[in-house]
């Protein structure tokens, strides 16, 4: 993704309001993690508020809870064996960027990295863990999106269960009030 | 949806957490509305848990509060321009079934009515609010969940922002271990 360029916070909503599955990066310390989720909502456009569901059984749960910090990186089909290998590994005896070839590239306002191969990444701080008891659900900021210009109708990973994978198709535009 | 089934809770995941645009309708007492929105997440897989926002400015709020249920109804791409026009209108002054020629159908569970055009339809119970003041976030229970068992790879609508909708494209099958 050498050709990334800073995103408008605005605009955040578009790209995960889709339901795109992500992978979502960690760092703490010596460790940092990248693991494979579906379980994500817009709660705010802006600044953006994204709601994520990630399990204190996940081995990203320590590190999102001490770094209060991640990074939410979009992939596209072309990744799709990747997301799959990352979503069936934990992060607690493997590096995953090295088992897997994923390119970690330095973020700017938070620890965990960017994945080089993902058309999207957002550098989100933790926000709210009121409902990470409950719920595993960590309320995430967005402070700096990059995206990759190119692309322009992004090919996501939307998860059907159990291997399945829905591929996003194309775009229709209709006369909407909506934002 | 005449041949609509009776849909396994256990499954329900599989249908919301590639992210569709979903019509909620809300009834109580002798009000009733559709509402289009795209900000929701799954939580728990079994009972089925939903977060969805619903702000304070849209009308199904108050029916949402008030009658403590809903209906959770996954439209297809046949469907999008009413869908758009759910969205860009109130239902303060509108009964959008009848303006917009979508069929209400009873629930077994919940006073608000099923969607007969949709492909889907979950019917739910309001489970904690506690986040609603904050962030408009309802955490939803669906207690019963119908299919068209007909329809095995719904070409459903993810919203882009401002129109442009991205239709749900192909299913793939990778080999995974994640449910």
């Amino acid at each position: 993704m050498t050709t990334r360029r800073p995103f408008p916070l605005a605009k955040v909503y578009g790209l995960l309001e889709t339901g795109p599955v992500i992978l979502l990066t960690t760092a703490h310390k010596e460790r940092r993690n990248v693991m494979t989720l579906s379980w994500h909502l817009m709660m705010e456009f802006e600044p953006p508020l994204v709601g994520c569901i990630v399990s204190d059984r996940n081995y990203s749960f320590s590190l999102l809870k001490a770094a209060k910090s991640c990074v939410i990186n979009i992939p596209t089909v072309e990744l799709a064996e990747k997301v799959v290998r990352c979503g069936n590994t934990t992060g607690a005896r493997t590096d995953k960027f090295k088992r897997f070839g994923l390119t970690p590239l330095p973020a700017q306002k938070v620890a965990a990295p960017l994945i080089g191969e993902c058309y999207a990444s957002l550098e989100c701080r933790v926000a709210d863990t009121r409902m990470v008891a409950k719920y595993g659900l960590f309320v995430l900021e967005v402070v700096q999106a990059w995206i990759d210009p190119g692309v322009k109708d992004p090919r996501t990973l939307h998860h059907r269960g159990h291997g399945r994978f829905m591929v996003g198709g194309k775009t229709i535009r209709l006369r909407s009030r909506m934002k």
